[in-house]
């Protein structure tokens, strides 16, 4: 049972699992007594902090792309990334709902890993240490080019004189349709799609790559597009 | 005022139009004796439709790529786009809340276009014909190609062992959070952003030219982060 923990980092995820911590009734504290030492530190720092920590208690990290070799000498430890993304503007309630990748190598690291989890009030499952990379550069695609189509439409929408906070609405609307893919790679429509590349050519010439690159692979993606483009090479 | 109006095309946008109209009282008429007809049919069709109908109502298009001239001979005419992605599981409440691009060349052709978008319960916004490409594109980024995203985050989760339904949450906070930028581009690790780009070129190469590509334009995006490459460079 986790009763103690010290929380090694302020930042925006060390903030958040600290102040839930304490209001499940756990002990946070600053000295070496704690059960479980929880690294929330940038991933560069990992490997010094860990090797800071006297050896003895439960040691993880909160970090998706870390491998748990970055805790040794320990061995007693495990990693709990919360797969969410965290800012200063919200407290420990933007863990609710999310879900959290647990890498552990034994059955006590684990279920060590899984309680945090569930504390937290994060949704647990198992990672291999050796498939991170893939699952943190999914959890980047999803995330943070998420915010790089918002700002590189947004942007296409002031150059066209229309308001960017329309785009929202869409947005989550195809989040909510189960990213049911509408629109003209969907139909098929490539003159469109064409259209499309030649205003950008003109007037956003930096969005075209990506534009085209995006494109292409939901053609590949979508069955029915897929269908049309071959039809049309 | 609309009183009645013909809906050519049964499509999704069209029924959820229709549905709507009848809610708020307007006849839905079959003939050639509305005062407005509305093409709800594919952009490569309105060209077509538009010359079958007999010139006297307003005619009107809800595309959001097809300029005006499509709606030739008729001089009574205007467009209303919903910006919207439509489902057929869904009824006219998918129009509750999304924004509308009207484009009108005259004062009373932009002032039944906004009168109708109201009536659906629609946010009005005044787009010039010329910009529809680029305003269309934006759209196709932040709707379409954020499917695309989920798709290829999701084939990630997957291939790492990960539930890819955990990726919903983090999509949606991301939208909530105001597309605030976290994550390794953000932070200028571009070490993570290597091993990504590693695991993909192993695990998934037909992902590695779009991670690259939204990586790059993540970079120039994000001020800190563009900051960080420069100092790399």
């Amino acid at each position: 049972m986790i009763s103690s923990v010290r929380v090694i980092g302020t930042g925006r995820v060390g903030s958040a699992v600290a102040s839930r911590l304490q209001e499940r009734g756990v002990h946070v504290v600053d000295g070496e007594s704690a059960g479980l030492v929880l690294l929330c530190v940038p991933d560069g720092a990992i490997a010094e902090a860990a090797a800071g920590v006297e050896p003895g208690p439960w040691l993880a990290h909160v970090s998706g792309a870390t491998s748990l070799a970055a805790l040794a000498p320990h061995e007693r430890r495990f990693s709990m990334h919360p797969l969410q993304t965290f800012t200063r503007a919200r407290g420990p309630e933007q863990l609710d709902g999310a879900w959290a990748a647990v890498t552990a190598e034994t059955p006590e690291a684990s279920e060590l890993g899984f309680e945090l989890a569930h504390l937290l009030g994060l949704r647990p499952f198992a990672l291999a240490d050796d498939e991170r990379s893939l699952y943190h550069a999914g959890a980047v695609i999803a995330s943070n080019y998420l915010v790089t189509l918002q700002q590189a439409a947004a942007d296409l929408f002031v150059a066209a004189g229309a308001p960017p906070e329309a785009l929202e609405p869409l947005m989550l609307r195809t989040i909510e349709n189960e990213f049911e893919l509408t629109g003209p790679v969907a139909r098929g429509d490539w003159a469109t799609v064409e259209r499309h590349a030649a205003a950008l050519r003109s007037r956003r010439p930096q969005l075209e790559e990506m534009y085209a690159v995006l494109a292409k692979l939901t053609a590949t993606l979508a069955p029915e597009a897929a269908a049309a483009g071959r039809e049309r090479s």
